[in-house]
């Protein structure tokens, strides 16, 4: 690891000064600001998103706020898949697409009311990109990125601090289902949602000043459950088949390829950016899929930074886009975007540093449903 | 400085292996991908700069290749600068703006052929912004990340560092002008640019698999001249009042408060993106404009992480958008983004950690014309 070298371009989170507080080692950069991956000592960080309860600095997922008459219809447009039943105070997971039909962001879309929306984005500058749509097509709608920041809490006791908090509602709240409230004056928005699949809930702050106060709130309700900081954890996220988009996807992704075809809906109206693409890409068949990959080996490699060619019988079959040594399953392990004639069982080499490492594709999750 | 945590999401330059060869030491992130910010040695990176010869992996900085039939008209669209009179093999300096005339990136527009051109953009993703734009209108180009990676030659030496590899013409070409030619099968665009002001060239590499061959040409050729690693200045693109788009700018920012007027063209066709916008800003006057500010003190402070509240006779009158320690001036200096009454000489204060540092405003550049 190196060191990362600050200045004004990259931003820092409302939440940034209570994690330099409690102890952050290192951090990635997002959506153009800095988010903490790390706090010294990973093992435990690990582990207290598996059995205990991780409160997360995840405000580089920013909001994309749609605000106006044609908002509702502008969300529709950047998204494929039908919001016509979506809730106000529910949020649905979207796959926004070019009009190629290459996957370009996976937010989840939270709708606040008819004519207002958050697009919460992964890093790419969907700001820039659902404001051209909406300027092109003369829609009636403002684009703003909002003073909203999202502090994760993850984990198995996650509904006990947010409960504490908040109070027993929580509990019975459905997944990306979310309800504003305020805690001491904070506006917040209180979703279960959140990066893992150990459960739980993020905390959408909505005023920027707040960011140690909530902080330090969510850190005193979870002291008795033991909690400690953590962030969206490389090793869980590729366990339980999280994307990451930009890291798991290319510039010629299609949503059919990396498992989010169930998001896609063909019978939106042919004005929805991509649709027409999407439907040709159904119609044929994608030409790739994502699967998992582990390797041979009882030892962790090096994370991988960067996709490394895999092979069968000799061809290149496609790539391996992640890598990480498994805690559970004491492997390293992956996510392989192959060709769909690529089944899972089939052994598989990986080109990495220069060697062919033996290993097996599998179905995805590796761990849980 | 924090450790930055490694993944496939932010990509490695194929000048990587080089560059942590030669001892970098920090690194940033730009258009999703690592930068070298250090090497060891701050003050001798920077003097080798001012005095000497400095090679920089500038890879970060992509190139929106536009190509096909439309390609020029979508460039004009793009731009609102007038780019009738560019020829082949020449660049141009343009303000990209979204409708609303906000300035959403600063690329240099590289002409290669009648219906190519590359866009060599700043930290903002312009790939899906350009292909946005160019589908909705209905346009005949294809828009791609093209394989094309610079590597900066700056200093008072480049010209005779570049000269030994590709021969005396380059002495002779002018700002922004380029040739394509090839060094040991490499192919490359020799283009008289760099964002420093102390002159020299960006080395186009044309195939991301020949970065560490490209770096050793440059680093064997500059072996005379005392070459060494560096990277985009921070301390002498302030003196020398270059811009740096995200850093310097907000979602507000239009070119005429950022001192780039002169790259707009009003007269322009009506359906260059931001245009009209563009022309009532012009017509009323922009309401901010961009001085320096020189803090009083004579020992260096640390860098400015954020945009530090300015101002005068008690009233918040803007913002210091960055600040570094001047080598040569012996002062903290810094850009200040501020009401159009402020003016060259105005005394002021800076809110910097919770205090009010004095310090007076001036013209840019601090050194040079």
């Amino acid at each position: 690891m190196f060191a990362i070298s600050p200045n004004s371009r990259i931003r820092k989170s409302p939440f940034y000064d209570a994690t330099v507080r409690a102890g952050a080692t290192s951090f990635t950069t997002y959506n153009h600001m800095l988010m903490p991956t790390g706090y010294g000592d990973a093992e435990a960080e690990y582990w207290r998103l598996i059995q205990g309860v991780s409160m997360w600095d995840v405000a580089v997922e920013r909001q994309i706020e749609l605000r106006g008459r044609n908002a509702a219809r502008l969300a529709q447009i950047l998204s494929p898949r039908d919001l016509s039943a979506c809730d106000v105070d529910q949020g649905k997971y979207v796959a926004l697409c070019n009009h190629a039909g290459t996957i370009i962001n996976d937010p989840i879309l939270l709708k606040l009311a008819d004519d207002r929306f958050w697009l919460s984005i992964a890093d790419c500058d969907i700001l820039h990109w659902a404001r051209a749509i909406a300027a092109e097509r003369g829609l009636d709608v403002t684009v703003i990125e909002a003073d909203v920041s999202p502090l994760a809490v993850q984990g198995p006791k996650a509904d006990d601090v947010v409960a504490a908090i908040f109070g027993d509602w929580v509990r019975w709240l459905k997944h990306f289902r979310f309800r504003r409230t305020t805690i001491d004056g904070i506006p917040v928005a209180v979703a279960r949602s959140g990066w893992s699949r150990q459960g739980g809930f993020e905390l959408y702050l909505m005023d920027g000043s707040k960011g140690t106060a909530l902080w330090d709130i969510v850190h005193e309700a979870g002291a008795p459950f033991d909690i400690g900081p953590g962030y969206p954890n490389p090793c869980e996220r590729v366990e339980s088949g999280l994307l990451s988009w930009g890291g798991d996807t290319d510039d010629a992704t299609n949503p059919f390829e990396v498992r989010l075809g169930a998001y896609v809906d063909l019978d939106v109206p042919d004005d929805v950016v991509g649709i027409p693409a999407l439907r040709h890409i159904a119609e044929r068949g994608p030409g790739r899929h994502q699967l998992g990959v582990v390797l041979e080996g009882d030892r962790p490699s090096a994370p991988v930074l960067e996709w490394l060619d895999i092979h069968r019988d000799g061809t290149r079959i496609g790539a391996m886009t992640n890598g990480v040594w498994s805690r559970r399953m004491k492997a390293n392990i992956g996510f392989a975007l192959v060709s769909v004639e690529a089944r899972p069982g089939n052994p598989v080499s990986v080109l990495r540093d220069g060697e062919l490492v033996p290993g097996r594709l599998t179905d995805l999750p590796f761990i849980g449903r």
